[in-house]
């Protein structure tokens, strides 16, 4: 075996840790944690079922490639809850670090190839990024919603934050808007996720 | 939400519970057993990462999408272990059910396209289901070779029965070949493959 061939092993070995890393989302069932191997999976049979819904231009093939290797440098880098705002501060540095780790065991175009699409979707900018960013936050809000908002609670997040976060659904999934909208109210209501913090009164 | 949206959320939904199915295969850090979901996206991630070795004439974005839909069926079937001769006589009964069950949630153009990427999976007859067959061989085959052959230990399984379970990948990754035969005589001669049943030998 050639040592092409020997790192594209060695990559592929080394994926088996998705299995291992650990969101804050749990079953549907509320057995326990997802891990990123399956969310990754979920993610792109989401996008190949909903796709008719998006009036984006995308390549549905690019998409699932995409959801396929989004979070790969999470191996290294970790999972970044959603909601996590210190996290979200060294998350840029840890995943290029993870990325330089990681893709360098694939040949030179290869490992360019899956870096870009991990690029592409980070950045949101692209439809293709538009679409899966979508998937990607409505995936986890839908277990939330059917773990009675386990998430929310479990992090005390209040309902300004819920709507940034699902805001790419409204542009790349307009029919899914008025079920994510009426979640969010009903979760509210039941007092899962918080009221938006009341802005600074001047006395 | 139209009751066609609605039917595509239930089956996003039912599709959790292939996190739930546990496969034979241990992960490579032996911490658990492999499930369907993690291992349908180890699946596409080595169909796409291995595409440029195999000589078929493979479109690679179906099999990404065969590989992401080829066990949804165990959601209600359950996972039939590569080696069970028992299972396998019911396991054709029990994924038809499985199937007229699950795919009947989609609406029908969509429930006939991803039963069609299955059926053509199963019956290994096309270039694209070869090649994903193959992969779906590999994959757990590696796992195998890291965990000390974990499942031809616990099954007492004997060398030619992993021959034939291997013998996809002879032409369809013909790359990888010595690498299959190689892991084969080490475990063999390890003890963890048993030896081919002898012959009756007439007296």
């Amino acid at each position: 075996m050639n040592d092409k061939l020997k790192g594209q092993l060695a990559f592929l070995i080394e994926a088996d840790k998705m299995k291992l890393i650990l969101r804050q989302t749990l079953l549907i069932d509320k057995s326990r944690r997802e891990n990123d191997a399956e969310h990754s999976w979920h993610l792109a049979l989401m996008a190949m079922t909903l796709a008719e819904y998006t009036p984006l231009a995308i390549s549905l093939d690019r998409v699932i490639r995409m959801a396929l290797v989004h979070d790969l440098v999470e191996i290294y880098a970790g999972d970044t809850f959603a909601y996590d705002t210190a996290g979200y501060q060294s998350k840029d540095k840890r995943e290029k670090e993870a990325a330089d780790k990681l893709f360098s065991l694939l040949p030179p175009e290869q490992g360019r190839e899956y870096r870009a699409l991990w690029e592409e979707f980070d950045a949101m900018q692209t439809p293709d990024a538009l679409y899966a960013s979508a998937i990607d936050r409505l995936q986890p809000f839908i277990n939330n919603a059917l773990t009675d908002g386990h998430t929310w609670v479990l992090h005390g997040v209040t309902v300004d934050k819920v709507y940034k976060r699902m805001d790419p659904v409204r542009d790349a999934l307009p029919a899914l808007w008025e079920y994510v909208e009426n979640v969010i109210n009903e979760n509210l209501k039941a007092g899962r996720i918080k009221p938006a913090p009341s802005e600074t009164v001047e006395r």
